[in-house]
């Protein structure tokens, strides 16, 4: 019988992750159960036993919905079924101050599973984000029309991370676990419009889809893999630039990399980086050109201002 | 009785541009007879006074459809009852050879509407695109997935053209034209369904709109905005790399700068500009880091190889 397309799709995305790995090597796969995380734990198993590497299965328990405790026991069973050399489970306290819980959530999960990345040994944690999955994160960052960096999407790798389903559709995930027989668990809050991502999932790429034509989420994705190049070149130039200046003197920049530069030395200066907004550094461009005058309040109380040809910041003094 | 918002808004875009001119100096408007470049000559008219510059209105028969020229000759009168200086029509011949209708029309329009500038010696042409045109000009460059380039929009201003409208809602030009008493055409290829385009507007944006919140159109105008400046700035950086290169090895560039280098050299040696997508300059720059070995055919009767650390572009062999 040969390979089902879908199962050859899910592991040759893993099988080019694990090249980078030594014969020895652990890796960690994050699993939620859904079928996007059990078709990469699926194929993990398989390719880690050709290249001599170690798999751990892990799932979290967020603690947020009821019977959470149970569904984590469950999902550690189908991964040790489905041949993990290790699996293990962990519960994490959400704390959302000065976050929402979205964010709060997310933050919660990076800090155990590098917790479990630690404790394992592992080389590399394999996350099971697919090519639907960026596309609505381009489309929601579009429509934030907060520049490259929010159209930019979830990056292939970062630290001691990866996403080996980039490539893979939703769709591919969910055949791949169907022809092997794996049960996969369905998140109700995928179906809850109440979040913009499931509202982004159900009605505007379907809608983009037939009026555009097939293939829009596939394009999203190429988009999102171009920017993040011009992305990362331009940050870095920027940040170059930014430590190698004697004074915040950005006239003779271009904007794309005046206004990075800027950006730059606002954060350097204390203010709160998820706070500053487009709007904020295209009022501090204004300012170190000379369109406008006086002070700029910024998020975490810093205070932008002129000094001849230069931008300085001082922390926005306190009236009681 | 104080100015109304809608009327304000098309105003100060006019005003802004009109700032960069002489006194004395001379504008052409381009007017379809559409709410969005009437709404632009009355403004051009009264910012033109006040500014003391010459304003000419100028239309354009494609003589696509059924009583053009009899619409040439409305839009004429009109634009001559509004108070422009002067006014002009021009029939166009549109020739496809090579390329789509849309596109053929496009150019043949821009060559007679600079054959109008230099014969009224005016300074800068006013084309009348909204935020909205933008917005969907953003979102027709997405579905493509080949990048900043194309989801980069298009241009405030270029040579002697400007678009004072970019950041004036469509909206606001119908109602500017309705609180001015002006009578504008409703061009029936902006209910044709035939033209993604249309369905960009009338279905996929109403969709965003209503599913991700209001103000997607401004957003993606924004994005636009600032993906521009990105890829002047990234595209001017390959341009002088390119001509400053003894051989064409890229090997040390990041990919944001190799890709761009890649395909401006391509397009010296021949290759087709329009015709070379996305997935020819991936495979350049698989080539140049020695990904793939061998030869690849571009668009125009180009092959590229590899010799040495370069790579080398020939005429494609002409087999019989």
């Amino acid at each position: 019988m040969s390979l089902h397309p879908a199962v050859a799709a899910v592991r040759r995305g893993v099988r080019e992750v694990l090249e980078e790995l030594e014969p020895g090597d652990t890796v960690l796969v994050a699993c939620s159960g859904g079928a996007d995380s059990l078709a990469l734990l699926s194929a993990a198993v398989f390719e880690g036993r050709k290249a001599a590497v170690r798999v751990v299965g892990t799932t979290i328990d967020h603690g947020l919905q009821e019977g959470s405790a149970e569904h984590a026991r469950r999902v550690v069973e189908q991964m040790a079924g489905l041949g993990a050399d290790e699996t293990a489970s962990a519960r994490v306290q959400v704390s959302g101050a000065g976050e929402g819980p979205e964010a709060a959530a997310r933050r919660a999960r990076y800090d155990v599973l590098e917790q479990m990345r630690q404790h394992f040994g592992a080389a590399l944690v394999l996350l099971g984000h697919t090519r639907d999955d960026q596309a609505e994160t381009v489309l929601l960052g579009l429509t934030r029309g907060s520049g490259a960096r929010s159209l930019a999407g979830m990056r292939r790798s970062f630290d001691h991370y990866a996403r080996p389903l980039l490539d893979v559709s939703r769709d591919d995930t969910v055949t791949a676990c169907q022809v092997e027989g794996i049960d996969f668990w369905e998140d109700p809050h995928n179906d809850d419009p109440g979040y913009t991502r499931v509202r982004v999932r159900r009605t505007v790429l379907p809608v983009l889809e037939e009026e555009l034509g097939p293939g829009v989420a596939e394009a999203l994705a190429r988009t999102a893999d171009q920017l993040r190049e011009d992305v990362t070149f331009l940050d870095e130039t920027a940040e170059a630039e930014f430590w190698s200046l004697e004074e915040l003197d950005v006239a003779d920049y271009p904007k794309a990399l005046a206004t990075r530069i800027l950006r730059i030395a606002a954060i350097e200066a204390g203010a709160t980086d998820s706070e500053l907004f487009h709007v904020h550094v295209e009022r501090l461009f204004a300012l170190a050109t000379g369109r406008i005058q006086g002070e700029i309040q910024l998020p975490g109380r810093v205070t932008a201002y002129r000094e001849g040809r230069s931008v300085e910041f001082r922390p926005t003094a306190v009236t009681s």
